[in-house]
């Protein structure tokens, strides 16, 4: 089973803080470049995997989804959606992604933002989803970046020029790393780009998209904070089809 | 016009005493890997882009090729490729990939060894290629991995306990790299991971596989400074299909 961070109260008090749970989906920076990826939602059945308060499953409803499947290892988080939506077309329940099992062909779309990195068997969930989705149906998520992921130490430093430089290292080295995020040793499983590529591809899915966050000048000029996230990918962005 | 470091004579001096120069594929540690993506070799027609000796276009003819065409732009490798090879199956050509040009659906297989990131303009030789091959065909290449390339010092560092870290900064900020090997001011062109993949996808390409190379624990055993490859990805390896 995976760790379940967001349910301890340090760490679920801090997330909870973050402009994108506070405002949504818009101070999400990365959020234009994933809507671009999304397919026409209108009518489709949505898994939203990782949905957290379900700012994304409301918005996808929004959209003429016929109905979203909001599932979350955390039950702070499963409740609040519940609580912040009021529409009898999304439904949320508490799953674990390493555990999880869904209905076979039952899916045009599933999503997730930011969660996959927390699993421990990315090969097993995979399958899962691949079964779950019809043929012609769209897998579609986010994950922290392996370059963002795998150094021992990851933060910024300097180069020799006091240029701000992201480190890499045990690159592949895949496995477990904790890091301190609002809480100490929250878990993470680091695999290369590679391994997530070819996961996909063995698992039946044909690569459409890969996108490595970065903010757009104009992003720039409204978060001048943003302009780091051109020295170092954050955030891959991978769409697939079966 | 691409930059001709190959036949600036203190780069070729020194490039000519690497060990994979002097005895041939099985000094690179990312040959096996490379030669898990190739396809059956026997009765196909290849273009080897960036030939340089022509190691690999003399094996494939080995490996039962019908013919390869070996193209560099430097006419000291030219001139040593054929010079070392008796095979009538085999032509060299000097070309710049920069604006090559090749005839339609005359190849299955299109071959590249860390050639495509001395090229300018990779979406203009992706549709060469892409037209180049038969329905059906393949294009399997290494270039040096996008995290290599990125930085403005790319030398190794130490992070906070000393453990040997690559810096990674401007990886957003596409374009020039200039780099001091062999000779001062060797000229690269630093896209990232995702443009790599999404040019070749909108160029008719299908993503079979994807390998940053890492050497084996044999490998390491036998070459103990390979170790450093496991700290971050130093080359990219492609398989696609049209």
């Amino acid at each position: 089973m995976a760790q379940n961070i967001y349910d301890n109260p340090d760490f679920f008090a801090g997330y909870s803080q973050l402009p994108r749970q506070v405002r949504g989906l818009d101070d999400a920076p990365e959020w234009p470049e994933i809507r671009a990826m999304l397919p026409d939602l209108v009518g489709k059945r949505v898994v939203d995997l990782g949905c957290g308060f379900g700012w994304a499953s409301r918005w996808m409803r929004k959209q003429g989804a016929a109905s979203v499947l909001g599932l979350d290892l955390s039950r702070n988080m499963i409740e609040r959606a519940k609580a912040d939506t009021a529409d009898a077309g999304i439904s949320y329940c508490i799953a674990d992604l390493d555990s999880l099992e869904l209905p076979a062909g039952s899916f045009d779309l599933a999503y997730s933002a930011l969660a996959f990195h927390y699993v421990q068997d990315f090969s097993r969930l995979t399958q899962v989803i691949r079964k779950a989705l019809i043929s012609g149906g769209h897998l579609i998520f986010t994950i922290e970046h392996p370059i963002f992921m795998a150094a021992a130490n990851p933060h910024w430093i300097s180069d020799e020029e006091g240029r701000k430089t992201w480190p890499v290292n045990q690159y592949s080295l895949e496995g477990e790393r904790r890091t301190d995020w609002f809480a100490k040793g929250v878990l993470k499983y680091h695999r290369t780009l590679g391994t997530t590529l070819n996961t996909l591809i063995d698992g039946g899915f044909q690569i459409l998209r890969i996108k490595e966050f970065a903010p757009t000048s104009k992003q720039i000029q409204q978060m001048p904070e943003l302009a780091e996230e051109l020295e170092r990918p954050m955030m891959l962005l991978v769409s697939a089809s079966t």
